[in-house]
Order: structure tokens, then C-alpha cells, then sequence
């Protein structure tokens, strides 16, 4: 399959084990359902040489999409715009539509008495300064828009890092973009657990389903239980172009390999986890 | 600073956003309380392709290590040894000693009644096969060995993807060895809360505390309260070369962070996160 979407998460605390990346969890699991494919995760710190680095490779793998996480702040140490910038040889500038959105901001917090002026201070003014040919994507819940541009065939969106700020953006201007690159193709998923049986039995009857089924992507993942039992989960996911084809498809792999596991003894039931 | 350590996780169910990725924030962790700095993870799918591109562009970084997480079971698609040899242009043979482990583990499954005699399977053979020049690491807790080697100068290690098991090969075999690269090196860190002042209004104050404490690095982490006023988390953290270095240079930072916040009208307190 064609690289499709990377995904970049910038920020110190991430490599630091400070934080748990859930933003990166929760753009993968909305894009693959609005039917596009994550093809690569990248986390890297606050350094305008580490974020444009990674963007350059990034933009090599010549994905349809890049979303990067994190960095769009006020602050010093966000430098997720300058690492663009630099990533595609491109000044940073105020952007005027920028610059209007981050004021109307401001205005709101004055109405809302939370601030006494609006002031656009250096800092202020620093989340209007997009790379050049940019466009910002509205912010409905916080102060920094997000950042929309092109290079070389491949779309790169910057969205904050703070998770309500992330997701509204996303859900209201990046969700619409990717269902249409994604047009009608659908994602669909189940998973069964397997109890009394090891996943060196269960692989050879893993391998024959997924021989059959060349379309469904079948994955163990193996834990133990309370009492030191080995037990499984089965994972099958596929993308089809309608949601009919995608079930089908995964019902007959799920239909198989739940009998191929009775057969050698395991005990199986539908998974709590999806 | 130099480049001293990349993560690269291994699975399908990472790029889809069925499981939030754990492991990376504990490895990340354990790395950074131990001295050394991560500076990228990556995460990519079960696709040799993949994952030997992966490996190639980390040790293109020149990092002392390359640690990666998940892809050595028996399934078909556990393939992380594979896109290891690939990368380093090694073939896949069966390591003597790591198939003794693997063979000594299902010996006591026999005994403990979870199966009924040592069957030497492909699937649990394939456990076995390492890339050349490579040694496995004990896995006290699972069947599947880590694995370590060396090329140009970067030390790789595979570990399993199951979280008790990445960890206990971890703190047995691989803590030790980051420990004395990382010399007497210590991580130290603390975080105060910041409220009713904007990060905005923040961020000058933020980096003059940046430019009077070079070795301390300051984050500033901003969210809201649930009455929607600004709250911000700031996080202040170092390496140095003994604890009270360390401390001293945090808390000279922290002490002139909470008075130039305190002097803008800011709340401050010891932040619950650590």
C-alpha cells in the first residue's frame, strides 16, 4: 500500500516518558477509521533541527498526509512552525488571517474579563508567524490556530498539542480533508480471545487464515491470565470500499479461525476490547 | 548533545490506535532516570520493508543505542528480527543458545502440565533465529529471547512486545549496560502548578529563566481548570553529573520561575504530577 499519513508529535516530555503519547493513539485510530492508513509515528523534542529533520524524511516517504502534534504555542520551546519553515526553506511571517484569529482570541478573553486589554504582545503575535504559503486552521477551543500547507504533493498540518485544542481542530477542518483522500473506503474491525491453547500452537492456524483471507490483517496478541494460562487475543482488521464488503470479509476469516482454534483445543469467546 | 538513544516500536495495532503506546513512555522513562537521553521514537508497522527502513534511518543518527519493542513471537507477522537482518545486510540463522532457552521454556511448560512434550515447531524454532553476530538476552517472564548486536558502532536490542516482558529483559540485561554508558549522569525533575495567569503572559518570564539557567530545561505544559481560567503546569529538569548538581541547578531555576510569576499576579504551587 501507498505511504499515506506519518505522523509527527513533537515535544521533550514525550521522550522523557513524562506523558503518555494518547494524541498520537487518538489521530491513529480516527484516521484509519476515516479509512486512510498511519504509516509511521515519530516522536522528537522541542529542537528546530530535530522537528525539521523529521519532517524532511517525512516528506521523502512522500505520504498524502503529515500531522504534526505539539509545539504551536507561545512559548521559547515551541518551534514546530520554525521547524517547518526550515524543513521546507521557507521564512516564517505573520500571517494576516493568523494574526486576526489570535486577536479575536484575545478580544473574547477581555469580554470575558479574564484579561484587562487586548495586547499582542511578542508572544501573541509569535502563533500568527506561520511558514510562508500557510494557511491557519481555526482553533474552537483554544488561542493557537492550527497550520495548513503543500510541499511536493504532500499536505502538512500543524495542530497544537494540548488534547481538546488537537481534536477540535481536527474534527472540524483536518476530518473532512481525509475522508475525501480517503474516499469511500471503510475500516472494520473485531477481535476475539483465545483461552488453552499457546500462540506457538495457535501460529501455524494464524498463518493458514491469513493465506485465506488476503485482505484481512489478523494479529496475536498474547498475555497471560490470573492463573499463568496462556491466552490470546486475535485482532482482524480489514479496509474495503464499503462497510458490507468489510465485515463479510472479516466474518469469514473470524468464522475460520475460531473453528481451526476449537479444533486444537482452545476455548474461544468474542473480546471485550474491540 | 549528541544522539544517544532511539526507540522503535513494532505493530500494526500501534498505527491504528487500538493500544495506546505504553511501552515507549515506560522504556523512555527508565532511559531518562537512568542518564541518558531518548531522542526520537518511531513507531512503524509489522512489514519487514518497514521496519529495516526504520532501523537503516536510526542508525544513519549515530545513536549509542537503538532499543526496539514488539515483532519477536512465533506469528508470521511478528517480524522484527527479519527487518533487523535486512537493515544490516545479515542473514537469519538459528542461534544455538538462544534455541536452548527457547527449548528450557517449554521444558517447563511440560512439567507444569501446559502442554504434553517439547514439540521443536517452525513457530517456536523461528523464535530462535537471530540475525548473525547477534546474542539473545534471557526473558524471564516469556518464551521469546531479546536480542542484542552491534553494527557500526550503535548497540541494537530487540525486545518483546508484551509490557512484563519487555521489562524484565529490560531491568535485567539492558538497564546494567545504559547505566555505565551513561557515566554518573543524573536525571533529576519537579513541577509547580501555575493559575490565573496566561501562558502568554508567561512566556517572557519563561525565558528569561531559560537564558539565566542554561542546563535546566523548562516546559510549560498549559491547560484549563474546569471554571475555564488558564492553568498552567510548568516542568523543570536537567542532567548532571551528581544528584545535588542536579537539585541545586532545578531549584535555583524554580525559585526565580515562582517569583516572577508570583510578581505577574500568578498563583503558584507544587504541581500533583511529578
Amino acid at each position: 500500500m501507498a505511504q499515506q499519513m506519518e505522523i509527527i508529535c513533537v515535544g521533550n516530555e514525550l521522550l522523557i516518558g513524562k506523558v503518555v503519547n494518547t494524541n498520537a493513539q487518538w489521530l491513529a485510530k480516527r484516521i484509519t477509521t476515516l479509512g486512510l492508513s498511519v504509516n509511521r509515528i515519530t516522536v522528537i523534542g522541542d529542537s528546530v533541527k530535530e522537528i525539521s529533520a523529521a519532517i524532511r524524511e517525512a516528506v521523502r516517504h512522500k505520504p498524502q498526509f503529515i500531522i504534526t502534534t505539539g509545539g504551536l504555542g507561545p512559548t521559547f520551546d515551541d518551534k514546530t512552525l520554525e521547524g517547518i519553515a526550515k524543513a521546507l526553506s521557507r521564512p516564517l511571517e505573520v500571517n494576516p488571517q493568523a494574526l486576526k484569529m489570535v486577536e479575536e482570541k484575545y478580544r473574547r478573553y477581555v469580554e470575558e474579563g479574564r484579561i484587562e486589554k487586548i495586547e499582542l504582545t511578542p508572544p501573541r503575535v509569535k502563533m500568527a508567524k506561520l511558514p510562508a504559503e500557510s494557511n491557519p486552521l481555526p482553533n474552537p477551543v483554544g488561542t493557537a490556530p492550527g497550520v495548513i500547507t503543500k510541499s511536493n504533493g504532500v499536505t502538512i498540518i500543524a495542530l497544537p498539542g494540548v488534547p481538546s485544542e488537537m481534536e477540535a481542530i481536527f474534527d472540524k477542518s483536518v476530518a473532512p480533508l481525509i475522508k475525501r483522500a480517503a474516499g469511500n473506503v471503510t475500516f472494520y474491525e473485531t477481535s476475539i480471545d483465545v483461552d488453552e491453547i499457546m500462540e506457538s500452537d495457535m501460529a501455524p492456524l494464524i498463518d493458514r487464515v491469513i493465506h485465506d483471507n488476503p485482505y484481512v490483517y489478523v494479529k496475536s496478541h498474547p498475555s497471560r491470565t490470573g492463573e499463568g494460562k496462556p491466552h490470546l487475543e486475535l485482532h482482524l482488521s480489514t479496509t474495503a470500499e464499503n462497510s458490507t464488503t468489510a465485515k463479510n470479509r472479516v466474518s469469514k476469516a473470524l468464522i475460520q479461525i475460531t473453528e481451526l482454534a476449537q479444533m486444537k483445543g482452545g476455548k474461544t469467546k468474542p473480546s471485550k476490547t474491540k
